[in-house]
Parts: C-alpha cells; structure tokens; sequence
C-alpha cells in the first residue's frame, strides 16, 4: 500500500472503506466487533490524510493475525479498580476493542472524579493514537494518552535501541472549533512514517537514526534493516519516551517495548505492551470556560504568527474527504478488495 | 549571584541555608510559613546543583516581593472539589505554599481514587518543578507537574513569543534507588541557564533562541534583551508547550503565559499563572510492583549503555552536598547574610 501517487487513482466513501477493511479484518480472523473497531480506526486515519496509519497498515494487520500472534477475537475483561481508575486486560488483542468496552466507565468516573485513568495491558496497539483521544475532546474532556511499542529507538546517550517509538497524544475540547489534538512518536520520526520513505525511496533529515552499527544515517532503508531512530529532542525527547515505557507498561501491568517475544511467530508486526489513558474533566475547574479559554489561546497562537494549529491538517482533510471522498491509488483499492475476497 | 567558580569558597550545611534563606524571605514580607516552604525548596536546588534555581534565585524572590507584585502572606485556599479533584486558589501567593497546603488531601484521594489532580491557580512558580513531584515517588506514587510561566518562546512556526519555558515534570519510584525524575523546560533552554550563561559571558549552542528582530543568536544577552527562546525539539516541543498552557492556565482558572500585566511593579520577577499536578498510584495497577518494573526498566537503559539517569547527577551532589556540606561563592554567601540582615 502506498500514498497517493502519479498512478490512476480511485474515490471510496468513508463509510465504504470503512465497510471494506471491517470484511477484511473478519475474513482474516477477527471477530465483528474487533473487525469494527478497527476498520473505523485505519480508515479515519486514510480520510484524514495520516497515511502511515491508514490502509497502509492493512498488510501488517493482515500478517500479524495470521501468524497467531495477536488474537483477533479477544474479549477485554474490564475492571473497575477505584473511583477514578479502570483496568483492561486486553486479553492479548487489539488496544482499541479495549478502551471501546472501558469507555463508557471511563467517562462516567471522569465526570464524577473529575479525573480517571484507563490502563489498558496485554495489548497491541498499531494505530495512530489521536483516534483514541480525539472523542473525549468532542465531549468536552481532555485526554492524555500514551503507548509504548517495540525496540527501535536508542535512548539518548545510549549505544543500542532499546524504547518504543512512544507515542504521547493530546486532545482539548476548543469553542468555536475542531479539538486540539496532537499526536507526536517521541522518536525524532513515528516508524510508519520511515516505512513509506523506504518505500518511496527518499531520504530522511540528518538527526533522525543510526544503522547497525550505530551511525548516523539518512537512508530509512538502513534504519529499519537493523539501524535504530533517535529519540526527538535529545535528552529531553528521551526522558518523555522513558517515562512512557512506565505509563503504559509498568503502570498498566504491560510489556515494556523490549520485553516481548514474537520470534516464534513470524509475521509478526503488532507490539504487544500497555496503554494508559487519562481523562479529565475541566468542568471541574475554576473560572471561565475551558473550550473558551482554549479557543483564546489558539487566537493568540494565531496573532503571533502561527498558520497551522496541530490537528488542523487533519481536520481540513476529513472535511474534504468526507465531501469529496477518500482518494487511493487504483492498485491498492484492488489490493484492499482482493485481501476482502480471500 | 553565581555558580561557585574560582573565587573564594564558603561551605554552608543545608539545614544553615534553609534557616538564612527562611530569613531572607520572612525579612522581605513573607509570612513564616511561606518563608519555611521557599526556603526549603531554593535550599534544596542548590544542594542539588540546580544552581538556576538555587539561590541564584534570591535577589529575583527579593525584587518581585518589594514590587507588590506577590503577596508573601497570602493564605491558599483549598478546595474538595471531587473524588479526584483538588483546587488551590493562591491567593496571588507562591505555588509552592498552595501545594503544601494541598497536598494531605491530594495524596488521600491519590490513594483512594487512584489518581487525582490539584489544579493551582492565581499563583506564582519561579523554582524548579521537580521538588514539587519528587515526594510523591519516595510516597510510592507517581506523579506528573506543568507550570506556564510567562511569554519567553515563539511557538514553531509562529513569529513572535506567546509561550513560557513552561516545564514539564516527572518523578517515579523506583526499587533499590533514588526515583525516576525529570524536570524539562519545552523551551531550549531554561531561562535560568540563559541568564547564567548572559551572566559568565558564555555563548550558546544554535537552536535556542533569537534576538529582537526574530533572528537566531547564540548571544543570551541577545535573547533576554527583546529576543526569545525557541521550543525544544521544533514542533513537537511547540506542542508540548502548548498542553502546559492549556493544563496549567485553562484547566486551572489561571492566567496564561502572555495575561498578566506586571507593568506597574517595577520589580516583579515572577510569572502569575497556574500549576496542574496529577498524582496517580501505582498500586492500583495490575501485575508486578511498580518500582520493581522501574528498576527493571532502569537497568534494561544502563544496559544498553546509558551512563547517567535522569535525576542522577541531583541525586549525586545531594549526597556529597549532605556530607560535606554546600559549597558557596564566598561574596554570595555574603550577599545572603546581607539580604537577612538587612
């Protein structure tokens, strides 16, 4: 799967594609509900243009069911823990069913404690992690999430990988406007994105991996063929990443990125580890309006020269894709249909 | 103020500086509670070697509480707001006073909800973040802290400053050693440390800041006269920065970097803003003891050949500070024994 291209391109509708990949994740071994969850994810991420997170994934979805490793019908046991703290065991499958069947909980001890806290374990997330948080900006909540993944980073001042690319998204319910939402890896490039450079074959920036024997590098090719990236931001990038490793891992009752074993299973692509996710309810505050305040922040932002808020690539392209429909390159729309048929 | 250099050195005990500096501030308008709670947390940078926020801070603290700017006496008033949720209005005092006043009920709810946020506002924060979270890790809790601060940093991509150094902090437990901790500006650079280096005459690395024009500069002074800071790690630093301004402003009914308006106290040096600290407790967490995962997840780093932990050179002069006492320049030791005087 690739982005966009010179090649011929097709139109689907969100709902269609959406309809698509759910066929795809039951033929190849998931249970409707988890087929749901999932579909609705990765095709969010194709309409809203984040296409290291879209229809690209399919393949690796596709493998990694396959292989036995993750299990595609899982059922998330949910517990709840205290008044403002709820536990998953996502009985080793997808992160996504399992804040679906915690979410309603969550939310109520949200809005009751004013905080909560979901600790997803036994988990594999292989998404974009805004999808995840996004929603509770649209109930007027903010939501931190974080998620380690597998060994593909170097911590700063270290000579071999050893921390996720570990993600941190942020959403804040704004008046007047689309949430602010950010999703950043807190390696200097989310592994997808390096993915489809390998593809295209371009160059990266200086600063963004090493190779296999630890040296600086700006071919993705010899990143992922047993290279490792850099952490965002030096040593500050790094401490973020460890203190994700002990969020979603160590506070959840998860994997650490470096602690599982998919050896005996190959196709493998999903990170099995944690997730935790907080939500708070700014109700709760003093004073005037948090979406009000949030929205003089971004008119602020905006008078000092910002042209472009995080989030607002993404929310201009749902726009046009929702109008216009989801454009993809002809052969991976055929992919996509063959894979539904098989 | 300096960092001890070749002058002439004193050495003071840290329970001697903690009692100067508590006269320092009890003589410049403090009440007596206040005076204990500065004092002990200036006293704790410096035995630290977090000299930009040791008494390198003191004449600041002197200058902002003859303006009339702050109010030394104020009384914080504590709010129950819900099972998860405190709220401190600081009464236009220090934050440090309103967390100590808070933070019996924040560590009970902490405990009983399993995590729990204090929301300071009408505050005023001009010390390092990290005293604030550290004792909730040595309680077994983790804990996470931002402050905003005043506008310093041109949010990426923008053309003008809008965002404070805005910290971000973090403290773990951690099994068989000192916690986990890091404090990080979402600026390039700590004001404090650009001060310093403006002070010692010192240039600084590129990508921290530009002068008056908007023009990068590796000149503090450039960067302190009409210049600014830029984020750390480009735009997802910016993002960061941007959260710190939601949670710590929005969230807690305090001001933004950019609203107050010090402009009739000559004098004033520190930020009127708002903290957000959310403390969450391991123990309700499934699997493994926490700190045991922590110091799992610790010696993993050191084996990949990380030297030095976050929080680990603090941690190491704390000792040597404890044991053979603080080491001072001989004229600031002075100038403080001046200031309590006085």
């Amino acid at each position: 799967m690739s982005v966009p291209s010179e090649t011929a391109t097709q139109t689907i509708s969100y709902s269609d594609l959406v309809a698509l990949l759910a066929q795809i994740f039951q033929r190849h071994g998931t249970s409707a509900e988890v087929a749901r969850v999932l579909a609705e994810n990765c095709a969010s991420a194709e309409r809203d243009g984040a296409h290291s997170h879209g229809i690209f994934r399919i393949p690796g979805y596709v493998s990694t069911l396959a292989s036995g490793w993750v299990d595609g019908k899982a059922i998330p046991r949910v517990e709840d823990v205290a008044s403002g703290f709820v536990r998953v065991d996502a009985a080793n499958g997808f992160a996504q069913p399992a804040l679906a069947a915690a979410r309603a909980l969550l939310l109520e001890k949200a809005r009751s404690a004013g905080i909560a806290v979901l600790a997803i374990r036994n988990s594999h997330h292989f998404a974009a992690l805004w999808p995840d948080v996004e929603p509770f900006a649209y109930q007027g909540l903010v939501a931190l999430s974080v998620v380690n993944s597998m060994t593909c980073v170097v911590p700063h001042g270290a000579e071999r990988p050893l921390f996720g690319t570990n993600p941190i998204a942020f959403a804040a319910p704004r008046a007047g406007g689309d949430p602010i939402v950010f999703d950043l890896a807190t390696s200097a490039m989310a592994h997808g994105d390096v993915q489809i450079a390998a593809r295209e074959g371009r160059s990266l920036p200086p600063g963004i991996g090493v190779d296999r024997a630890g040296q600086p590098t700006c071919d993705p090719k010899a990143i992922l063929d047993g290279g490792a990236l850099l952490p965002f931001g030096g040593h500050k990038g790094s401490a973020l990443s460890m203190m994700v490793e002990l969020l979603a891992a160590a506070l959840t009752g998860g994997n650490f990125s470096f602690e599982f074993d998919w050896s005996k299973h190959p196709g493998a692509k999903t990170p099995w580890t944690g997730q935790l996710i907080i939500v708070i309810d700014p109700a709760k505050s003093a004073g005037q309006d948090f979406a009000e305040r949030a929205r003089t922040l971004v008119e602020q932002m905006q008078g000092v020269g910002l042209q472009r808020l995080p989030g607002d690539r993404r929310h201009q392209q749902r726009a046009e894709s929702l109008r216009d429909g989801i454009v993809l390159a002809g052969h991976d729309l055929q992919q996509l249909r063959d894979l539904a048929a098989q």
